[in-house]
């Protein structure tokens, strides 16, 4: 057992902490307050910047331009990157794209790639994934209503998708719609199918308004619809009614991203909590710190923390030897798990900050208001809950 | 002992419960979507008919055009206007200018209660209360920088104060500072002063961004300056050097007020989340009410309202009978109990809610963020914790 | 609404203190370490006592020559006794006696009343309450093996039950038995059976080792066995397959008197916490009571606690008012808020006390093993927050 | 980062999985009933067997007769060995013996190592460590009032000790106490001394009664006074006033004894939490473990106890790579959070027995009892939360 980290894993450590604490740090100030446009110019520059350092889709394999990662390795690099909301986007490896861009180099089709994966890859375009439906509980992701039926050489897809992230200035969505409504296995029903955003009958009603933002472009959760809308038959993602087991797929890696980003978060909240009891004197040359009630927020923090990053490399180390589906209870295990230390974290944080916590005079607010979905996203913790629980069951059901 | 409340209240109760959840939920949108001036003139005529209902300023004695309700009696009225975010104002017992009211009516000259009382009375104006200062702790209230200097007939104030609820609009200030900063006792330091917002030096800097809204109007809290501003000293309030007695006097039922609201807030949220469990299915028959994870969720949450609201009522009635004074520990008591209740009350809704749990489409998501200062603001929960901790100990300092 | 208690029971309540803080905090240092017999005669000269102050059997009305107190009144009682491990027991009042008593005031014939109970009022002998079965879910009540046959005019019993409390040492047990199994209604097969101790074919198989001590006596947990035990017809209590009717109105006062018992254990605890707080240093002239994360677990308690009391007390005055039916959610929502309530302020006064607080040297490790059981007896956790969830969902089914 | 053990490891831990369910978990029940004594023979004989498989002193170098492990692979054997109570005695690395084995080998001069430590290795003796004063708090290891007074040739002992584990039956105590008590650096005032348990003066006053049980031999905690106790100066172990040094020293490895140990307690409650839910029916076919509450308890004590023995693994790691103070942080945060775990995980594993949890019919009522003591020995939780916070602020303090 063997918990060190390569020396030059370590010093890409060191330069991505360096780039997102001085390079991206200084722009977070009109993310949290919404203004993402405004900065959209500078963060270009940034991107660039990462380019040239190397740095680029630092989640893919060399071929396509990534740097060719264990997901152990990503998972530490994912870290230093949340510790800022506008890390992973300037080192395009942001969510739904990341994923997306997974799917399309696993499945896409020649036409495909070069169609929709390669200006992905440049950071010239954004994309989406369309699961989610508001009329089907996300707990059960085999409720759905949207259908895509094939007519001659096209699809015709119906339905309303919500909580599609990042559809505003998308270029495509990646949608799953039923292919095969009478397939008995209900994990075989469904088909991922490529929609482009200018696609007739696709529409973006609404950027749904969460946590008091509607927001906009990347910073953006949709809501879509289909009506009679029609695309092209080999705008079909990998297998018929394939689209369940690609997401699986999808979606492991994916998790690993998000706790590990959760992690980065965490460590800039203990970081910001720390500094502020350091600083605020409840009488002159009395600080917070000093305080036995912030010195429990403070070690409880630093335990959970620490407990929840060895968590997620354990199942990111699972993936990088067996696979997804190996590694599939370790995935959920975590998804609470993290998800749990994160909510915990943050609101320690805010409460030592006081009154300046709620404001958005640092980033802890907006992270409180956009990661309470944490726990709900990518499947809420009772449905992981479940998983974890039914399988040290079935272990022991012949006991 | 007596839970019972008299035939006259619970016909009250009716009323205004039917009242909020007619005339103030369909307006509820705006409000957590921030567009409080989109409503101002609907919610003017709900106010209108308050006062024909004869429930305008609830909170106050009769000669004052109030309802004249014991503290008990004013917190049940509170918990039912809590049920909507616009519950108070409409009423016209929202905070600070409820507080404001009581302090003119107990201390405030004959000119003071024409010119700043009756307007306000009326509904008329708006103030607000500026206490918390940016660079000093609001865990030592007597650490104020901001001192008000007495020249010929002025006061000449000094400082800098934020979390000036309201102070966007406001017709007037009440203002904490020093105007003896030798007095040996750090309590008997500050005077409360009358500051018309137009009065020259007195600034509102900006409406402070909390958790990702400035807010404006009613809605908003303000960082203000006073740069040798002057008023009259005729608008010295109450004794000079009486700042925190008077403070302490009217944040005691202010806690009441907050507390009983915090529980209307969770009764709807309680609403909410039971509706949600009956009417969202997991698979067609099945809702989520039916799941034991969901279970524990509402059974934890009604316990723990239960509680909240009978130890709140039990200090409001140690107020009604011995003055806040005497109930000081009390008071303490519920301030962190039932913010802690709230805030795991709105959790589990929003968790319940899943994905909708986090978006505007309930109030829900505006209360998660909203209200994450009730463990903060008037006092934050360690110092709480503090008062009642030492207040035990010290009565078995003998023992 | 009324939270003060009147003069007559403030001055009982005195008497009562000042009995149990006097006259059997001493004793129980025997009783913390399991020494029951040793102290059983002075515990006889201490009931003589009780009798003598009019105290005896407090629970019951006057014509059984209880104190006719209301349960809210009983309540306030129950909380002094239960300040120590031995209030109940030397009051007259101990579970599960006391239900016994109710019931066979409630519904024995002259003759039952003559041979059972007027021997348990005189506090002559003691009895128990045999329906847990040790190889059927405690959570689900319904499901009962033990089988009371009619033979003529004799019942044959057969089963096996545990957790019969004080069944070492007791005159009879009242003992629950199918005796319509082919009942529709499942909660109408079972009837009450009155059991001699004496009866061919009961034998108490052991007393329970629970927590390290199997006991004996009055302090013990019987595992009894019914072969073929016959028993007069005339031994049948109250209505035959009323068992369940009679069990659950039993219970719900039963529950009450609990509930209440734990809040005086979480006084006492309280008191040597503080007192320990208090006196014990850290280094000369610093005692453990100034350091927060010791004053967070006072004022928790504090608060825990008195929300406990009075969600406890409006439970009694609920049946007071309505009726044990009537207040079945209440007496659920207790069981679980004031169980775990007793466990958390158990829990904070060992740590606050070191060492010594796992040792017998304080009542506190008595407590910690002995109550370990309230989140499980008369209904596990689990069960009564389904009752509570439950009803509420069915509140707003139609909503 | 590699998360795999070695294959030979691998094979070990079977060997010790499958001696500690066949061999240990037999006699189990005896120890949890209190009964010592009545398998010490049935004991003698596994130990016999133990040392047959090389595995005896598992955590000694081989020069000791030990296997020569990392700190990482014993925590490992640790753990596997923790799943008994009997565990670490039949191996022969049960506390407070293999602490003192390990001062011993390190400090020891020949004749100690001859006269003392041989025939402990052999496990033909036992021992003890005398720290902990009733009069003073442990969480100020500095406040001691035990001294040993040079006489000439000899050391004059006065004092009281208690928790001094194992000393009935002990061969000799190895006792703090202050030598130097003007040194100005408190940690440089007292030495280790060791005290034949027939030393004039020494006496063991009491096995303390520790929730309920007085124990005895192994199984028992002493209190011990030294009235004018005599040793001979070369009783001296280790330097002068190097009494703390050596101390911390030995608590670092054997803090993570000490959490590996309750990692095996956790997986044990585990398997048998699991076993229930699934073989415990509310009704018919319906187990326990389908229910959700069940379900969300099995899963939140998968992850907090892989989380523990990762954290645990990670500490051991860094003192087998930097020594024990550079990981004195990491101790301190697993002491807490670890016994942390240990009592939720025996908290939901009684919950889920129901009535046969709090019985001695499974071992978790008897760790339970027993190893409530974890959040106190060897530091409570507070100070060591103290020391992890304390850091983590210094490590910020010019930020």
């Amino acid at each position: 057992m063997d918990f060190s980290i390569s020396p030059e894993l370590e010093s890409t450590l060191d330069i991505v902490e360096t780039f997102v604490a001085e390079e991206l740090h200084p722009l977070e100030d009109h993310v949290v307050h919404g203004h993402w446009d405004v900065i959209q110019s500078e963060l270009d520059k940034r991107r660039d910047r990462v380019k040239e350092l190397g740095l680029w889709t630092p989640h893919l394999d060399e071929q396509w331009g990534g740097m060719g990662l264990s997901l152990v390795e990503f998972g530490h690099v994912a870290e230093a990157l949340g510790r800022s909301p506008l890390g992973h986007y300037a080192f395009n490896c942001q969510a739904p794209d990341a994923g997306n861009m997974e799917i399309l180099t696993e499945y896409g089709t020649d036409w495909q790639k070069e169609r929709f994966l390669e200006p992905l890859l440049d950071g010239d375009t954004r994309s989406c994934f369309a699961m989610t439906e508001p009329d089907n509980a996300g707990s059960n992701p085999t409720m759905l209503d949207t259908t895509a039926r094939r007519d001659g050489d096209e699809f015709v897809i119906n339905g309303r998708k919500w909580f599609t992230s990042g559809a505003d200035g998308a270029d495509f969505a990646i949608v799953m719609a039923v292919t095969d409504p009478d397939a008995e296995d209900r994990y075989s029903r469904a088909s991922q199918i490529i929609v482009p955003a200018d696609a007739d009958g696709f529409e973006l009603e609404r950027n749904i308004s969460v946590m008091g933002e509607s927001g906009s472009g990347y910073l953006s959760h949709g809501e879509v619809t289909f009506d009679d809308c029609r695309v092209p038959a080999e705008n079909l993602l990998g297998p018929a009614e394939g689209g369940f087991a690609i997401a699986q797929e999808r979606l492991g890696p994916g998790r690993i991203h998000h706790c590990m980003r959760w992690i980065g978060i965490c460590e800039r909240a203990f970081d910001l909590m720390c500094r502020r009891a350091n600083q605020r004197e409840v009488y002159p040359g009395s600080p917070l710190g000093d305080r036995q009630m912030v010195q429990e927020k403070i070690a409880d923090s630093r335990a959970d923390i620490d407990a929840a990053r060895l968590m997620t490399l354990q199942a990111a180390w699972q993936i990088d030897r067996k696979g997804t589906r190996a590694a599939r209870v370790d995935i959920s295990k975590i998804k609470y798990f993290v998800a749990g230390v994160l909510q915990d974290v943050l609101d320690r944080a805010i409460q030592i900050h006081g009154a300046l916590g709620v404001t958005d005079d640092t980033p802890l607010a907006f992270w409180y208001r956009h990661e309470r979905g944490a726990r709900i996203y990518d499947g809420p913790d009772e449905v992981h809950k479940r998983v974890v629980a039914k399988k040290s069951l079935k272990e022991r059901a012949s006991d």
